[in-house]
């Protein structure tokens, strides 16, 4: 069985408050992406710490109920971080960082390195028989086998999404087909 | 059986001409690396292209007969190059980019992702009976596997070389130690 790889590069979702501060005003639509009703926006923001700061951060919509920024772990060194791998919304933990909007910046926790998933809806994973964790199988010139969670929602796209470490240590690019093991 | 890792950040493998222009003098050794005679330099270079650089990239000695630039896929997208995944010293085809010293620049090519690769001996490999490809299990919180060349030479300290892609994708560091599996 197969699945589409969808790489995701750094990014931040906001709740409303902090969104309030940092840019003082609504989330503009860029460009859809392919989990139902989520979108790139056309702002950015700059992630800062101690020792680095990462600008152009992409805001993703719509706001959530908590600020969560995802970063690779070549982000984190750069930043001097040590954030933990997580699922979204799982933020006890995290690592601590500025967001600078616009408008104003907020100091947060919420910072994490995003685990590996499989989006797929309720309905797919008992159809497919999807256990929580799955193998990948990645071939190509640097293969090899990668574990991933499954993350069930309501309305789900069916996609395996890898932060830029997984996918450029596999040489993957969103939309690349890769295999899934064991099913 | 266990190997240890070495992850290898972005560096640069001179030749003794191309030493000359960039330096004008010989390298001097900032520490001993473990592969027998290898080591860092003190001496640092700029890496260029059409689209960014990357400062402070370690330049490794003793000088080789060929000039090559080591970096991630990472570094790639960063620099807007589509290296070759390589062993070292297989050139055809590696990508130009513009060297900076302290003395002058040269634009070579010779940039390649180097390939993941255990370093050993001919004795132990035939003693441990190695392939020439081998799949590494990798533990810990993003598990997997990964499958790696095996690289001869005369001298060698037995190790398994990744770049900072594979290392970050796997939460791998120097150091760590991982599984070869059937062997």
């Amino acid at each position: 069985m197969k699945i589409k790889v969808g790489v995701s590069n750094r990014h931040v979702h906001l709740k409303q408050s902090d969104l309030d501060i940092l840019f003082g005003k609504n989330l503009t639509i860029k460009k859809m992406i392919t989990q139902p009703g989520q979108f790139a926006c056309n702002e950015t923001v700059t992630i800062k710490t101690n020792k680095s700061e990462i600008n152009n951060v992409r805001v993703l919509g719509p706001t959530r109920n908590y600020t969560q920024i995802e970063i690779s772990k070549t982000d984190a060194y750069k930043l001097g971080l040590n954030p933990p791998v997580r699922t979204s919304g799982d933020l006890d933990g995290s690592e601590v960082v500025t967001i600078i909007g616009p408008k104003g910046s907020i100091e947060t926790n919420g910072c994490i390195i995003a685990d590996r998933h499989i989006h797929v809806t309720y309905e797919d994973k008992e159809k497919y028989n999807l256990p929580d964790k799955i193998l990948i199988k990645v071939g190509g010139i640097k293969p090899g086998i990668i574990e991933t969670n499954v993350k069930v929602s309501k309305e789900a796209y069916f996609e395996l999404h890898l932060d830029t470490d997984d996918a450029n240590a596999f040489l993957l690019k969103t939309g690349d087909e890769v295999e899934i093991l064991d099913v």
